[in-house]
């Protein structure tokens, strides 16, 4: 087999091509032939281009790799391996075996030197587009002339597939507007998915779609190594847009009868072939997993030479620190992933005495109280701002230095800039969540990204890996429920909440006035992982808190508990409905019957108490509870046991004025009362107080 | 005010723009104002382009016409109402409050004439490439020379924020690689958002952004009618490429103060405003709800030459089906909504001694026993044909009527052109889901659309607005569990079965063997809303029936009951669960506990039955019942009752081969009688049968 390139080039290459084959042949699952086909993309990049020490792999400045071909996750592997991270071969070995840490998709947390998660199509894309967003924002704010200490690129791999997606199509929008200069992404533009060829389903003009939204595009052959490392010198030197290189690569590159096919994609080549690839690549047949030690060397160069541009830049952060100690004191405050002391000494507090106020509005007055104090807490909407209620006030825009033409309107009254910490992504709600994901894998900032809640479905991809890797990505989720009102069932979250409790690790965190979206915050904030507040569009009441026996962040407490001893029957709220079990308690108590309040905002956070306090808060077994949220009413019984019941909504909204939307569905004092004394046995009672239809329960 | 527009022409366009506004000042909420900058284009639209019957809103040769901006409801209304549909001025006046059918955003089945729900923007530009995709299939299928009576064109109206949403990019890219020349979208270009101006997250080249993606594109002024008449004559004679009209618009024109401006966008004008802007257009003061009887007279006689299209074409249907009976009744019966006599003659029936099969496997057995009996049945994934398994063999790809150059390989084996019915969505989950509801409301055709389960998630704005609409959408998720194995945890469902049972109207099914999955099947297609199926990766057995009671189509059916009396414990399980739950069972009675399995494919059908099957089938309340499915636990106590409990994963999964990693959750048949042996308080005999760790559960 020919090549254009160098010998010693191809023994390098194929050292990569190597070890994905053997690793695929032996797990005898997966794809192995991207990687064939981007070994020499892979082995330019790690020996000219990307800057990073696999003896430090969280050095702040080392650049992000993004893989968001995640299928390719072989390629990453093999480069960890050679370039000297903390991989035994060993590991390469046990490829997507069980307990092993090389699974079929690479996960940010098992091997170093993994930025971020990637496999489900699109959201590596838009990961990248969130660290290049954190390296843009941390430039503006700390660089000073003479000491450019945050100055690095984010470099991606992405596919056929992952152009197709409509969450990587809104980072490229939002990354072109942006001017995100140092974002640099090879596509592997092989023309073949899992399905067949590409030009089945996909014959656009990437590089016109790419231009239009503001990219420097290429276009050359992925498989010569000369153009490879022109084009990725041209795209670094592109300072003012994104650049995407598209990349002719050879899906299974060097197999005799599998390369450029279909069929190459979706299976391990197989014993005959890999002899065949092997013999005509003039690779010795044994042994499997063979690195020549010429290539090792090499690639443990550049390793060893990533390690020495870290001891310049820790010289260069030296200099930096004595010049502008309170800047070097605050970035690396943020980068610790800590919160500064005193970051909640403003955090605002309301008495029963003020004005009803949404939790959404509660929530802005919190964000404005801390954000000074965290100035690494950036995030935006998408384009809902005037409705979540987000913007940091006077902390700037987040936009390209160049201001576009005609006026600003809806800007949040600080500086226009890199700078800026409220971002616009637009009506880009997937886009979004990639991003930001990809902003909280790059550390120094605590990113959030806001929409109503009825949105969350839109991003729930990248919700879900927020939660798979424990990143410190923050979701706020406003117009909670069927309250919405007038924009109608489309609007109204009816199922919302309980998905979003249906994701492992994941924090939800439902406040039910101004006092508990304090405490969410906090939650959020402090949270290592993510979470998700759940925020009212209507006014609720400030709870009095005076007979609380334990608080919010305890997940569920006591408000209000029976007149005296045991209650009788347990009211269980979240969020806006907290208020109606309040008001329905008394009517409960008027007639002699003992029913405790309890607040549940999150049902995590209750899960992680001691069995004590839990049995003190929700009762003894046996005691009757009946649960109030305005949504589905399916989970509620893991709370409410054998003797309770769930008033909820199990089925879409309707248009109308909030209150009369809330009316309509039973969400009324009355109602629950009622429903209280059926689930005693009472209807009697039940009757006196509504003769309204009984709610949805289950 | 001037006005390049004619006078009689402002009259007709102010009539459209007056009635939006009163209703929005009168329901005091809404954003009024892109009715206002749309008026010209909807006047021209519904006079001289649309082809509609007031008289009968399902002619099935009427064009579609989609408001993608479903905000801009009431532009909607006041063109239905004008028009002449049976659309009361009174619900006009009731816009946006409780019991109207006028909801804040336009949804199907509430008012004649809207094709698609629409608001939750990027949804609606979806679903009109689905119709376009329907007509383009059902005119290749049944059009005759001379005789064209499948001839519709489908018209939209898009806004910024849909042309930011990635679910209309995947569609855009679909529909342009698809060369759906009858798809016409003006965009409203009014560079106005809720957040502000749109350029501070919108500045890409729209117009060649589309381009490179195969559309048609024009630049025009959408406030002068002889430039949207113009642009409309000419999109509609290009007919190898769908059209995107960028009509640069004013949003709020007429309003003195609020032309243009943000804050047009989130409110009504306010009373004052109202006035100056009546005044400043020329228009009588009083009443609110004005209509020039010129104007209602100009636009019920469009309505009536509607009317008159519609006899024409009724003609030439006769004569359509003198020449051609057989397509002709086919097309009937394809329209109806009712499947044909025999459909189901062919259905496999697998039997115990049969080879363990894949729920994906068996279920491309059925596709291939029905498909040729539904020719309306099309569909296709968004790129996994392989996987899914959903291709109907030699029914050809749906395909633009050119071949592109070059090999055409993973095709199904039939015809490429638009008479195919497997349809090459992509790797655009969302977009298919969008166009997959849309195919469904255009009616004459039954979709599906398959993906991964776990990329439900991707798409889960479409299966929520498919329950919402009521819309036959069938969807088929593979890959159902942390069976899947080696692609790891970012390819492994948990939370998702559980979390589309949250959707109110939607059916889930998950089958557990081979003759369930043609149960589910059945449900799916004779549904009238949608279906989830859910399908397994791996082999599963054939389940022996013999000692069923009741059976899969009711959702939840005794397969094998205990050895005598009442069973001591009962043992829920679905899919590919319950082989291990029969297992178990063995084991149990082996012990000489009395175990009843229940299979379960579906909670929504079980819901259903009469609740004396129901507890037939859970046995009574005090009965301890172990739900037994690889996914959440939430949600389970719902069945297992006081005494239950509920053996599943809580957390995200892990790679290798899929059987280690289901046995490593704890998912074999000695664990499961463990724990049925623990929840009866039998823990010695538990010990005896394993020494694991307790298995999660709730």
């Amino acid at each position: 087999m020919t090549s254009m390139n160098q010998p010693m080039d191809e023994l390098y290459i194929n050292t990569i091509r190597m070890l994905s084959v053997d690793a695929v042949e032996k797990a005898n699952s997966d794809h192995p032939r991207a990687p064939m086909g981007l070994a020499p993309t892979a082995y330019l990049l790690w020996t000219r281009f990307l800057k990073f020490n696999p003896r430090n792999p969280s050095w702040p400045d080392r650049d992000r790799f993004v893989l968001s071909a995640g299928h390719g996750s072989m390629l990453l592997y093999s480069m960890l391996y050679l370039t000297g991270y903390d991989v035994p071969l060993d590991q390469i070995k046990q490829f997507r075996q069980l307990g092993s840490t090389t699974p079929g998709h690479p996960e940010r947390g098992d091997l170093p030197g993994i930025e971020v998660t990637t496999g489900p199509l699109g959201q590596g894309f838009a990961n990248g587009v969130g660290l290049a967003i954190a390296e843009a924002f941390l430039a503006a704010r700390y660089n000073r002339p003479g000491h450019a200490i945050v100055d690095h690129h984010t470099f991606g791999i992405v596919s056929d597939g992952d152009l197709m997606e409509g969450v990587a199509m809104e980072a490229a929008s939002l990354a072109g507007h942006l001017q995100l200069g140092k974002l640099i992404y090879l596509y592997d533009q092989n023309s073949i998915t899992l399905a067949g060829s590409a030009n089945v389903a996909f014959t656009e003009d990437v590089a016109g779609h790419f231009s239009a939204m503001g990219w420097h595009t290429q276009s050359i052959d992925g498989m010569d190594t000369g153009a490879v490392r022109q084009a990725l010198i041209l795209a670094r030197a592109v300072t003012d847009k994104p650049s995407l290189i598209l990349a002719r690569t050879h899906i299974g590159y060097g197999s005799p009868n599998k390369q450029d096919t279909f069929g190459a994609h979706g299976s391990p080549l197989g014993v005959d072939e890999v002899r065949a690839t092997k013999e005509n690549l003039g690779w010795p047949l044994t042994p499997d997993f063979y690195v020549p030690d010429d290539a090792l060397k090499l690639f443990r160069a550049a390793g060893e030479a990533g390690s020495r541009r870290q001891e310049d830049w820790e010289a260069r952060w030296q200099s930096y620190a004595a010049a502008h100690p309170d800047l070097a004191a605050e970035l690396d405050q943020a980068r610790s992933g800590t919160l500064p002391d005193g970051w909640d000494s403003d955090l605002p507090v309301w008495t029963a005495a003020d004005k009803p106020i949404a939790t959404r509005k509660a929530s802005e007055a919190v964000i404005q109280a801390f954000f000074p104090k965290l100035p690494g807490f950036i995030g935006g909407s998408a384009d809902l701002n005037p409705s979540t209620n987000t913007v940091m006030k006077g902390a700037g825009d987040f936009e390209p230095p160049l201001k576009p033409d005609g006026s600003i309107q809806g800007a949040s009254g600080g500086n226009w800039g890199y700078d800026g910490r409220n971002i616009h992504f637009g009506i880009r709600e997937h886009g979004m969540g990639g991003a930001v994901n990809g902003m909280a894998a790059h550390g120094g900032v605590i990113p959030f990204g806001a929409t109503f809640l009825v949105f969350s479905d839109y991003m729930r991809g990248s919700v879900r890996l927020s939660a798979l890797s424990h990143l410190h990505s923050i979701w706020v989720f406003t117009h909670d429920s069927i309250a919405v009102g007038e924009d109608g069932p489309t609007h109204e979250p009816v199922e919302h909440v309980m998905s979003l409790r249906l994701i492992p690790n994941l924090t939800v965190f439902r406040p039910a006035d101004a006092n508990e979206t304090t405490s969410g915050w906090r939650v959020a904030l402090e949270n290592d992982g993510p979470t998700a507040l759940i925020l009212s569009r209507q006014n609720l009441p400030i709870l009095d808190q005076s007979g609380a026996q334990g608080d919010a962040s305890q997940g569920a407490y006591i408000l209000v508990d029976a007149s005296k001893h045991q209650p009788e029957i347990v009211l269980i709220g979240t969020g806006s409905e907290v208020q109606l079990c309040v008001a329905a308690r008394e009517m409960l108590e008027a007639q002699g019957c003992r029913a405790r309040v309890v607040s549940m905002p999150s049902w995590e956070l209750f899960d992680r108490q001691e069995a004590s306090y839990r049995t003190a808060v929700l009762g003894p077994d046996n005691t009757p509870r009946l649960s109030v949220e305005a949504g589905t009413t399916i989970g509620w019984s893991r709370y409410t046991g054998p003797h309770g019941g769930s008033f909820g909504i199990d089925r879409f909204g309707a248009s109308g004025p909030g209150d009369k939307v809330m009316a309509h569905f039973g969400f009324t004092p009355e109602n629950i009362a009622a429903g209280a004394f059926r689930l005693l046995g009472r209807p009697e009672l039940a009757k006196q107080i509504v003769q309204r239809p009984q709610p949805s329960s289950s």
